[in-house]
């Protein structure tokens, strides 16, 4: 039989994702952290948001945050303003 | 009779901003060109929101960019969530 280490990402008790790798594990821990990070800055632009899109937008912008930091130095290229390939292939979503 | 020098922000045509400095009309141009180039950005988080919503977002992440930078570091400190003053006296908006 064989042993293998899971990195399991867990937020209020919730699996959130699976890694084989403690550095993935680590770095979308963080950017979840970023994600509740950017709720109440998004709550404070006033636009009327609903919770749910508020939760999107910082989630999005958490884990597009290299692309979104270049735009803000005044890097507006087109790289930046590009979507990004989905997420990598190795993380399964629980 | 005295001369006095006055900066102006123009776009597309429009006055937007009156300065007695040049570089705090530099660095207000330089924040709409931010706020501009954030727009298709926060458009491919597909959230649904229409665009006078989009260009406010935008505008407001480009007048906070410094504490939205810090966040995106995972310098989530209550600095950075709390609201900044209104923007400086000086500058009198069209």
């Amino acid at each position: 039989m064989a042993v293998i280490t899971q990195y399991v990402v867990v937020r209020d008790g919730v699996e959130k994702m699976t890694f084989t790798s403690k550095k993935e594990a680590d770095a979308y821990d963080k950017m979840l952290d970023i994600a509740d990070s950017l709720i109440p800055f998004i709550e404070q632009a006033e636009c009327g948001l609903d919770e749910a899109t508020i939760e999107k937008l910082a989630f999005y912008f958490a884990t597009r945050k290299d692309d979104l930091s270049s735009l803000l130095k005044g890097n507006a290229t087109e790289k930046a303003a590009e979507p990004v390939k989905k997420a990598a292939k190795k993380a399964e979503p629980q």
